[in-house]
């Protein structure tokens, strides 16, 4: 292919890739057929094979390439200073459950499947990574070893995703105060453990 | 009905739900039809619509009761005393993801699907009330207020859920690590509180 109509594919294989999947996240994996798929498209189940190799692929693709976009989303508000973590930690999760809800339920139809699951592992490995380098990026800002940081980014992004899935707001606020109150307590254990060093040198 | 022949249908209705949600744990609930089920279960499909009303309804039935039995093997092997805790905590998600991965992983696949998906929030509810209580049970034995109690143990089966949808041993450590920290960190903030007290009163 010229680069030009390269372009074009591409162009148009994410169109797609983002039409069957908003069409699934409004249908559910289970009982959606490529025939409906495609009359949502707007093009033949033949011109959907162009683009896809089967409809197993054509699931894996859409899947990964949806959910990385909701994942730059998420980041874009990502804060990089403290006095940005308590406004994060509060609006977050109500924006990301309305805005990203039914495809966060779609991710995991799709990632639990038998058929996809080494897919959904591999999607959580490459999110491992993220956050632990955004951690790292945190650690100087925020006073606590990234080795800490990691696991309550972890913690606070599963409290918002599982809010996304099922709405439930008793599981999320404990979570947000149980983790806000455990910040605290690491900061002024660090901060402690920083004061003892300089009264000893 | 007579009650000979109730107890009957249940223990059948019982053992019908745990063979059809172990082949759906095994093949996923897209792509699995009730033909495949009753023949799976050594009945016919009209013999499998005598116990239920339809296939939604059987795996709505079966995903609860079978989550249900989950549940009660997780608590079963939960402390009741401090000592026990870390024992807890490292013990419990090697042996719940190898026993009850694939039922996890199907649960999602149920509770996350748009015609499930309130069926999925009444579950969490549920769960929620349940461990409020055992978090309440454990306040006294721990010296922990109840309510910081209940967000670290959701914290901690969520970590042992995840873990046992992807098998992520790097999210999984660096949580069970940070919540080490964090309780030892919230029992001597507790002490401190309940030695001032003392030394006011």
């Amino acid at each position: 292919m010229k680069e030009r109509n390269i372009e074009e594919h591409n162009a148009k294989k994410n169109e797609l890739m983002e039409k069957c999947y908003d069409y699934y996240c409004e249908n559910g994996l289970y009982g959606t057929g490529m025939k409906e798929l495609a009359a949502h498209c707007g093009v033949s189940a033949s011109n959907l094979y162009h683009y896809f190799k089967n409809k197993d692929d054509l699931i894996i693709e859409s899947t990964a390439y949806c959910m990385e976009k909701v994942e730059d989303d998420f980041m874009m508000l990502a804060p990089e200073y403290q006095e940005d973590v308590i406004r994060f930690l509060n609006e977050t999760p109500e924006w990301t459950a309305k805005k990203h809800g039914k495809k966060y339920r779609m991710m995991y139809q799709v990632y639990t499947h038998p058929k996809y699951f080494e897919h959904g592992k591999r999607f959580f490995e490459g999110v491992n990574q993220r956050y632990t380098e955004y951690a790292k990026m945190l650690e100087a800002k925020i006073g606590i070893p990234y080795t800490t940081i990691t696991p309550l980014i972890f913690i606070y992004v599963r409290a918002c995703v599982h809010y996304a899935l099922f709405e439930d707001k008793y599981y999320l606020e404990a979570q947000i105060e149980v983790l806000k109150k455990a910040v605290r307590l690491f900061i002024a254990e660090e901060m402690s453990k920083s004061l003892q060093i300089n009264s000893q040198g």
